[in-house]
């Protein structure tokens, strides 16, 4: 433990990742002392770092939504130069998410607990804006943008509403919009 | 209480509304003796109704399904009689429940946490079933369908991952998504 702590950076990510499993799993209301558990770290290590439980759950939320930012960079192929490129980058990384979780309802629930905490919503609202921005630089009408984003969303959620979904109907469906993302104009 | 307790549909009724509200703010883990205290009805009526606190979530659930049945079906404008009708009625009802909501996060939270209780699971795999059943008689083309559909999910839990929505985005995402629903082929 004492060895962990000397690696500032590595502390943090061990935390982050700590509190965000327990919080998908028990709830916003999970206490500082119970995530520095799971870290295997000191409860002032943790505070060092991140001050309040507040403070730890706002930076949950920054966290997630920062590693989205960078799971669609990495999803957007390097030779694609067409429009629509980085919403492809986009629908590949969030079905991505979608094979590798154990658990919809679980990562449902870390956004529905975290969604609670003050500053959650802004820095929510903040990284809407900064994608819209992306999104109006990517070359697609912004109606084809928005349903295609709702679908993907959709479908990350389906999962939840259906009791479950078959790995074959999941990547039907980000194929289905995949190749929607290649034409530029209004969908109809 | 015990006026109420004469009224056994009625008492099922409470019992169930008020079992949505504890298990939405509160979690699965809400007990029989929280769900009687709120519907006030004693935990011997409840038990009467109900037998387990899982037979209790349970019928939530199957309640809640067919809610939203009964909610599709009084969308569904009478006069219209082209293809698609019915699915209008679901955006419409889908959007309807979205306006209407206190807190997007405490529906999917709900949500999640029923879905952790035996046979749940297995009655929303059913009712999707009989949803494709419906659909396949509303004359429009699945694919077309499916991404209305997953795109009408996904609008109900942005407000969830964006930090709250406005009436206009939503209401222009459900007239978009109306729109859709009077052209009968693949969506392109």
């Amino acid at each position: 433990m004492a060895e962990r702590e000397r690696d500032p950076a590595r502390t943090r990510r061990t935390v982050l990742d700590a509190a965000a499993r327990l919080v998908a799993s028990k709830g916003a209301g999970v206490s500082i002392d119970a995530i520095a558990r799971e870290a295997g770290v000191s409860k002032g290590g943790v505070l060092h770092h991140f001050q309040s439980r507040d403070g730890l759950i706002l930076a949950v939320a920054e966290d997630l939504l920062e590693q989205f930012h960078q799971a669609v960079q990495a999803a957007v192929e390097p030779t694609d130069r067409a429009e629509g490129r980085l919403l492809r980058g986009y629908v590949r990384a969030s079905f991505n998410e979608v094979f590798e979780e154990a658990s919809p309802a679980e990562q449902v629930a870390l956004v529905a607990a975290v969604v609670k905490v003050p500053g959650v919503a802004e820095v929510m609202r903040k990284d809407k804006t900064r994608w819209q921005a992306y999104f109006a630089d990517d070359g697609l009408d912004p109606q084809r943008v928005t349903l295609i984003l709702r679908a993907t969303d959709g479908a990350a959620i389906a999962g939840l509403y259906e009791g479950g979904h078959t790995h074959t109907e999941l990547a039907q469906t980000r194929d289905l919009l995949l190749a929607l993302t290649r034409e530029t104009g209004p969908m109809h």
